[in-house]
């Protein structure tokens, strides 16, 4: 059992666990809690850490992960949660390309994209990537000044979609709008001067480009998609957070789609 | 102007900042922001304090508002914000009845009603309140041990919802659902095990049930009410968000309502 958070593997993981910069060198992320551990594809399985209880109580889904048992006090060190299950693993990224992501050749289902513009929130993206897997999304394209999916907070609220939804980001995300319409794709922007969202037909190849929490999509990006849409709002709301446009948009996309 | 943190209404900010039962004694929340503070019902405004720089830009603002000048010293001393706006705003709460949130009488238009049981996280509570007011959600009921709705999270999450949404916390939310039940409403648990979501009609005065983020609905109230519904979900998810749960219904209400 590792004791002391003098370990070079404990520092290791204190060090990710602060800065992207040093997670992105190593090309993981953390991941915390029980649940999220028990879904970690085996291929993307580095090394878990877990307290003696922990371990006792969730024996079963240690079968073929690399683990190490730790003291609750060096547990306290390398987890983000206040408090913590007892569980933090090593998780090795998984790098999808954008031709991927959007299936530009279009082999698969019908593509259902999210772009996401310059979001900050970390709970708005990770609850984003939730809600993507449920509503059938098939992948999340990201501007590259969008927070780090691998932030802590945001593989939290992903609740283990982060291991399954494809994702990637990209130098210029108007650039790939304007190569998603010219393949095929409808794209809309999220917007307040659009026409109502229920306007449309999302049942073929669908982009949402979905924009910054404060000052929405840039004129570049709204101006480059097929279609403004707009969620109707009453009482003097005047724009919805970002997750909650995006759930309406991606659970409309669904309705149609399955009925 | 006001320098320092010793003065009396500061200390007196600072500890409403703090403390729930400090707010509740006073029976006030703080409102922080340029935005929010705009949106303040004249009725409920007490007193809002400002630096010099924040009043020299948006002067208007501050017509017929009882207020103070105070340092960047002592703003940074009473906002809840890492980079505050340079506003802070006492507010006086209006305390509705739940017959009222309720519409028990059903003398407006057709009630359209949010039964929250044990939310926690701030985020989400104030998420959905400014998401209700947006799908013309008339009432959302709390169960007492939902997070404080003047929680400064919630409050900063509403974007100014709060002051126009009518919201009550009950002791029995239970009670409550058959009372509704009773009374012509019809009652829908969101819940894993239930109905899909699409198959109801939600044109008539209907109440909505979320449960807490991590046990969702008590087996009490779900079963008290007419129906348990369950939102489609793809992939490996097993559950949505308590927002986006939300959400997702209350737009499915307001579609239907508006088309």
């Amino acid at each position: 059992m590792i004791t002391s958070t003098g370990n070079q593997k404990i520092k290791n993981i204190m060090k990710c666990k602060k800065s992207a910069r040093e997670r992105n060198k190593e090309d993981v992320f953390l991941v915390e809690g029980v649940r999220m551990f028990a879904e970690i594809p085996e291929e993307m399985h580095v090394e878990t850490f877990a307290t003696e209880d922990f371990y006792e109580k969730n024996t079963q889904l240690f079968e073929h992960r690399v683990f190490e048992l730790v003291s609750g006090h060096v547990m306290e060190a390398i987890t983000d949660t206040k408090t913590p299950q007892g569980v933090v693993s090593i998780v090795k990224r998984y790098h999808y390309m954008p031709e991927s992501v959007t299936d530009l050749a279009m082999q698969k289902t019908t593509p259902l994209i999210m772009a996401l513009e310059n979001l900050q929130d970390p709970g708005n993206l990770g609850t984003i990537i939730r809600t993507a897997e449920g509503a059938g999304v098939t992948g999340i394209l990201m501007s590259r000044d969008t927070v780090d999916v691998y932030n802590p907070k945001v593989v939290r609220a992903t609740m283990g979609s982060i291991f399954r939804v494809p994702f990637c980001y990209v130098d210029n995300l108007t650039e790939w709008i304007q190569k998603l319409n010219q393949s095929g794709y409808q794209t809309y922007s999220a917007h307040l001067q659009g026409t109502s969202f229920y306007d449309f037909d999302y049942q073929n190849p669908t982009v949402f480009c979905i924009g910054n929490e404060g000052n929405g999509l840039t004129d570049a990006l709204s101006g480059m998609t097929n279609h403004k849409i707009r969620i109707p709002m009453m009482g003097s709301v005047e724009s919805l957070n970002a997750a909650t446009a995006s759930t309406v948009l991606m659970y409309e996309a669904m309705r149609q789609r399955n009925s």
